[in-house]
């Protein structure tokens, strides 16, 4: 199954790659670049497949207020799968070998000494070493990684279904677990059809025992109710008031252990806070777009008042990861997608930026 | 120490009783009422000591929106110490035997069975027992109470100082077992000079091993370091912008693991979300009054940008309860407190409500 | 569904019970015993179904070492299901009503306030009431408990399979949880195909992500792989040191995270230990008959080189019973069981002595 | 205070260094030796102190079972502080600059890859880098340390007392941290005189509120008491039994919620599981000499009666180390040491090895 020896030891001198080659616009050149050799502590990664995440649009369109537009010429990407082909110097205290199946993800790199690192969040190592961002990311056939922070991909998960747990799983898993939440709590997503949305049904349905309840529009239902969902909600059939009382009659009157805000939409985050029962935890994931505004009913006093509690949850950890490739590779998570080569990219964010619902496009580069 | 086995049994027919006489106005009325029987579960209390809470003034003016009026005739009153006198039927499977010290909390009892109960914050049962305001208080010689709910008082602990620790001190110390923080974080406290603020300096500070900054005006210096604050910063010295700056620089550039809020103003919320580093937490406490706003800043993209958490504390849990009465009794918490007698409450609420800093009242009613 | 309202109000001046009746001895008596009235606090339950425990067999034996006998005439069982007929006084701070479907535990109730319910451990309550054996159980048409204790049955979990769950289902379930393992953790389970080993197998998998391993002989294969265990390991196939080589193997080198020793052999302890991986966890569940042996390697030494960790566990709490019921009605998890009617009792407990692998019996006793 | 700029560049080309030079024996022998070059990601460190702990001796004497023996020649030491000298290539991620003050543990590096990295036990790291057993260690002027896992010393606390921070101060933090205990909890130490245990005193005594009771010979008494201990119990007037009823007096009848094992002593192990109340814990930090035993009364039923739990730690994470040493620089925690020259150490070691009480001696290599 793995490349033979004399295979992934045979490496080009030149690879291809697509960049970035317009400020702020949809715009992908296909290059072909030098091969670069692995520095103390890395590792050359030949990439097989690639996720397309709604991030690396944002990316490359500048969409993030407060972050530095991407350099021009920069390979985007960030949920690579690829076989090690080479070690540089420094690398025998890690347990990567030549050979070895690897993710890269959103965090490229972590420093283990910053705030983030510290505070158990490498995934968000202030270094900011940012895949297919800050640094050259995944939609290439070859690229560097370290060591020590590329992810083991278990044996029997194919690449395809393995890259986007690289950040829309590892995103949804990650929120999940900081919702504070029990096996048979109920657990509201909305946006629950969507790329991230429709992994935190599965993930928590399959994976910890939760009782799913997913909001979104109509054309999802059947999609959100496959993943394992014990209720759909048409958000077309509710205003904000008897969404709320909706919750409230599904869990017998408790209200919902937990909210995972998927959708970016600052509705979503105010029908939200209404819907937690006693303690419970409304989890920020969904990012609105144009200016930001505040959570509008997030009072102290509506907070006060039944113990609430707002947390923000963005990509996730090393060892996060880690667990969320185990619980595809066990088969309880699984990525609706499709395959596409690099050369329809452009084709596919195109796509991407009308809103269309495609699922997951995975680049397969091999 | 304790009264003579003689004493304890010889319970007057009638007892004194300080009473809410006119709705929403500040009107004391002392009133001698018929000692009621216990009934069963219940133990009768000779109530010895009662703190005197902000809150017994909110209740008595119906200041809190979004709550009924509480009943013209109501004893108010909710931080009491006193002996138990006389256990009513079915009170064998407790452990509570007559001549006990025990506390009186704001949850007057719980059911074990609401969301409240089930999600272990008893205090905040559903059944809505509070003391002083749906049920009697404890501004009173005698009242009754759950026997498997009273509060056990440490030996070695005054009266005086154990009875603001069942409202004040119990808050605190909730807030701060809330606030995801480990020994030798850094947690500031806004309003870190008054009532609840003082507190947490010193529960942080002496008995958890934070590194504790208190803010609040230029009066309270003193107070807010002799609790054991590393820092005091005066907030008139500042704007927003600055204050969150001396934070940073305070911490080392890190940021706060935890701000707690203890002042009740809008501004001050504001302030707080900017002073949190990675991962920190923002611990709602003080209510604003009027009329309740979002949190200014309190934006999924601020959240979500450093993984920063918001959460709601109120009173706190019988087990808490239990805790923080241990650390006063180990020395580690002490309110700044003087003792008035019953008819002294008219005078004590007036002098409350035009905000004299005045310290924690405490009833000595023996 | 529900019995209708005549029919619940109507109830027999006297009703059926099984009871223990020579000590140490498998004798059970029928008995029509007077109907009794709901005291302070508790409801009347006409119960439907009881599952019959292997702990029932030991306390009419006397078993145990430590425990006093079991009085001559008590009503054994703890796992009983039944609706509520009748409310006793001072019930209304409970949410039960009349007609509600509700379970009894080995804890037919607790006090709040001892040590074991001050630590979360309601289920140890102090005051020892435990059903069958201390107070009257549920092998019975009629029982009292506390309206505050009794838990409520999800509405589409038929009785049959409810029953279980209430003392069988909630400890492993509660052994689970406190195994400190995460979603996508390896967790072995010794006796896996026993009453609560494949409980505990199809919880871990289904129910929380985890990645599961039963040992057990080789006649239990097909049930542990069907309750959804990724590997199964015939106990015979193995010396203590091959199989500890095996799970290393099956782990990819890590070991597990815990194991959970359903298996009630010292023998089993043993092997345990070294299964583990790093700060894994070893639970102990089933206890050895015969004289108490100390775990055979578990040397400080053992402990500290690899951070390991031993926990004992058993029954658990009011809110894990509700969150395993609520597991149970999502279908992640199911007893193999079969129903008998009350009078087959005896025949049932003999079965049990010889070791007849029979799979949970449920009585009928609507 | 901090050398000039000039100084701390101008590095000698040799340095003294303290090695072990016969197998097996108490034999120091002071060498020079030409000062390293930092590779990749490394630092120069120029050591200014370094605490002799007890684990020194025993690498020295191969005194552990089942780890290789020191190599001759070998550097010792593993509680050093010391100034940033010179940076390796690839040391930008990092927050390391030159001129800082950093201390170096037992665990000298981490690979962030293995079981044990992934679990948060980075000082359990399986590249098993122990600073003065497999890698030179700190009894020397200077040592090469990587950026990314060398501790930061607080300003405002001397080099002195951060010194024995790095590994006993740790070991007790982190025994503390795993014991599962809340403020006001009754923490018991035996031990608690010697080098882990009056650190485990002071830190859970002032800096984490918990009400400790230390046991140990009468000649440790007032240092005991000093330390932060409630109660004292000298070991000579008590047997077994009687120790245990002892300690239920002290905490009311409940039982100790912790005990921190820091006497290597099989008989103190058997003492303090009888201690616990109930779900309490056990930590294992001191190791027995001689045949490892198992834990004498560690019986499956004995755990499982009181959900009992049984912890193995050593040495803890670099997160903790932090942590405990803004305990130290808060005044929490301060180590009765003396100060030595480098060419004092084998009389040191010869003192240490005849069970002289001597304090914490700290090597002044500046």
């Amino acid at each position: 199954m793995l490349p033979s020896s004399r295979h992934w030891l045979r490496i080009p001198k030149t690879y291809k790659a697509a960049v970035y080659d317009k400020p702020g616009q949809i715009s992908i050149k296909l290059e072909e670049l030098p091969t670069p050799e692995p520095g103390p502590g890395e590792v050359l990664v030949r990439i097989t497949h690639s996720g397309v995440c709604h991030s690396d649009l944002s990316v490359m369109r500048s969409g993030w207020t407060g972050l530095p537009p991407c350099p021009v010429g920069q390979i985007g990407g960030h949920e690579g799968v690829g076989i090690v082909q080479k070690l540089g110097p420094d690398c025998e205290a890690t347990s990567v070998k030549l050979g070895d199946r690897v993710g890269i993800k959103w965090a490229a790199a972590f420093c283990g000494k910053c705030a983030a690192c510290k505070a158990g969040f490498d995934g968000h190592c202030e270094t900011k070493k940012f895949s297919g961002f800050f640094t050259p990311g995944t939609f290439a056939e070859y690229t560097l990684a370290p060591a020590n922070y590329v992810t083991p991909i278990p044996a029997n998960l194919s690449s395809t279904l393995a890259a986007p747990m690289l950040c829309a799983g590892l995103t949804s898993y990650s929120a999940l677990l900081k919702s504070g939440t029990s096996s048979g709590d109920f657990v509201v997503v909305s946006g629950a059809g969507g790329g991230l949305g429709h992994l935190a049904i599965q993930i928590g349905a399959r994976g910890m025992g939760y009782r799913m309840i997913g909001i979104d529009d109509a054309s999802k239902r059947s999609l959100v109710l496959e993943c394992g969902a014990e209720h759909f909600l048409n958000m077309r059939d509710f205003n904000d008031t008897t969404l709320a009382e909706e919750i409230m009659k599904l869990t017998g009157g408790q209200g919902a252990k937990a909210v995972i805000v998927c959708a970016g939409s600052n509705r979503a985050y105010a029908q939200a806070l209404p819907m937690l029962g006693f303690g419970g935890t409304m989890v920020c994931v969904g990012i609105p777009e144009g200016e930001q505004v505040p959570i509008s009913n997030a009072t102290p006093g509506a907070l006060f008042a039944m113990q609430k509690r707002i947390v923000g949850s963005s990509v996730g950890s090393q060892k996060e990861a880690i667990e969320v490739l185990n619980l595809a590779s066990m088969g309880i998570v699984k990525t609706v997608c499709r395959e596409e080569k690099m050369d329809a990219l452009q084709g596919v964010f195109e796509e991407m930026s009308k809103g269309a619902a495609i699922g997951r496009v995975v680049l397969d580069l091999s």
